[in-house]
């Protein structure tokens, strides 16, 4: 028996802003099966997440290639991997028989064919929803949970700022330090998610960057005493603006730099003498280093769900053929929450 | 009795670069007694400090001059107070008697009345020269030892980039790094103070940031391998190089900032992609925070300095009227290792 399997790939490196005709959809044909003894096994792909990280993955150069213990580049026609959720379909692992739910490194495709060493395991939804393994149960949620306790170490009543606060990582680092007892702040792209943070995911407040034409008088207005803890994912003038506001002894985390990632030109120049005269401490994380909080954070968040304590926010869409859109979506800051792409039904 | 006191004042804000012109000299006549009960004392000033960051106090406005736990500004026609060295004349203080040789915070003048909750301590010069008391055994001194040991925190073998190396801080970080056992490279502006570095203070290597064109590829020369820890005396061009040739998980201190001090147009922008994907942790300190290290700091310079194991490298002049043109050399380089003013004989 074979399958089509469609994936998504890229014509060749891209270094400025993606778009859609920069990638292509391969098809090819899959026979489902595989070699004994090979511990390989065939996954049906059912949702993959869509993130920003991987716009640097298809550069002609950058340091997230090279990175120690993180995702290499994407060789042009190659599929990408991603994270996500599929099921077995065929199993040449005695781990793994058709039919089990796995999340873990997958493609953006229809299928993808997962060798021995990928990071993959079966999966539990626990009673919840298959696509939440994708994002506030996978690395989105790890990733705010890892960058908010092991890097920025909050203490209560602490005043933190969150940028890209609607955003799959932005919108959890805010609930789980509201949850946690700080005083949480975050910017975002549009009025409705100005509502949507005050709203519905309880920040104390929250503003529209795209209508402030001075960051940092804007920042001093909604932190008149300091800033204590910078969640940072979008780097660039806000950056620059949030340390100008910074409290002594203030941190920045810095997550992501959405705002750099297809713009070099856009790099921040701080004013040093703040990190100097106010001992501020500014940090780069990877998640995949701190993969010993893994349980403990998953036991919180199943934790804060089951008790009705965080809100999930998932912009999902369907279908393979959508992904570049979706992916390109991102930089426009069209998604809400945590992107994924539906691939398959259930 | 009374004496002429000739101190040391700016005529106004100063936001470049500071000009002789800038400055003045004041003679007011001091009479040698103080008020019984007010604990103050009258000092002779003998060796006095000349900082870089002195020069953030001068400005119209800085992080520096609002920093908590450290230096406000300099109102201009009031005496600079600065670290030194000298000899109580007149006690009100039951603490001091005439004669006691003093340190701590005096005035950039020939005398210092010194008022209660002022930091300053007896001397005990301890069979060395009196200048080691302002340099290598005051702030510079423990400025190293603190930047080195309780932020940097090396490991046996690290490879550490030290900037403006021949400079009163940077000297000593690097002495104290190779006694360590870290593998020390640093830059500085002439091709003597090159040799200097290498040849009487043991650096594994060392280079003139003028004679090179692209800092970047420069430091890829010294650091093929990259760089662990940086401590930055300069920012600006040389703190973009450097986090580009750094190594995953390395460390920056930034203890000063001397090419940007004078010139803000000049700060660094530095490419945040580098600090996330290697993991990157940029930490601005002061030393007045880590006074806690201060008796293990004098305990380790005393045995080395006994041992024979480090260089006192002391730039000293006379006068209190050459105390401008001392200060503004810094910014030219001038000066080889810790700028001092003798101010009267011992």
């Amino acid at each position: 028996m074979e399958v089509t399997n469609r994936y998504i790939t890229i014509k060749t490196s891209i270094d400025g802003a993606p778009k859609e005709s920069d990638f292509e959809i391969k098809v090819a044909v899959l026979p489902l099966k595989v070699e004994p003894g090979t511990n390989t096994i065939i996954v049906k792909n059912l949702y993959v997440s869509i993130d920003p990280y991987q716009v640097n993955r298809i550069k002609s150069f950058s340091s997230s290639q090279t990175a120690i213990n993180f995702t290499a580049g994407v060789t042009p026609g190659t599929a990408f991997d991603a994270y996500g959720v599929g099921k077995v379909v065929v199993s040449g692992n005695p781990e793994f028989e058709e039919g089990d739910l796995v999340v873990g490194f997958i493609t953006w495709g229809d299928y993808t064919v997962v060798e021995p060493g990928v990071m993959l395991r079966k999966c539990d939804s626990m009673g919840l929803p298959l696509s939440y393994q994708v994002g506030i149960l996978g690395f989105s949620g790890l990733t705010a949970y890892v960058g908010l306790f092991d890097i920025c170490k909050p203490k209560k009543g602490e005043k933190m700022f969150v940028s890209a606060a609607s955003g799959s990582v932005g919108n959890l680092v805010g609930q789980y330090a509201k949850l946690f007892g700080c005083y949480v702040v975050g910017s975002t792209g549009s009025n409705k998610k100005v509502a949507l943070l005050k709203e519905k995911l309880g920040f104390d407040d929250a503003f529209n960057y795209k209508e402030e034409t001075d960051l940092k008088a804007t920042l001093k207005r909604y932190f008149p005493d300091g800033i204590d803890i910078y969640f940072d994912n979008v780097g660039a003038k806000m950056q620059e603006a949030e340390v100008a506001n910074m409290k002594t002894f203030g941190r920045v985390v810095v997550c992501s730099l959405i705002s750099e990632y297809t713009d070099a030109g856009k790099r921040a120049a701080m004013d040093m003498l703040d990190v100097v005269y106010k001992r501020i401490k500014i940090q780069g994380f990877l998640t995949p280093d701190h993969m010993s909080m893994y349980q403990d954070f998953l036991q919180k968040t199943y934790d804060h769900l089951h008790a009705g304590e965080i809100q999930v926010l998932e912009d999902i869409s369907s279908r393979v053929e959508n992904i570049p859109s979706a992916f390109i979506g991102l930089f426009r800051g069209d998604n809400i929450g945590k992107k994924i792409v539906q691939i398959a039904e259930e």
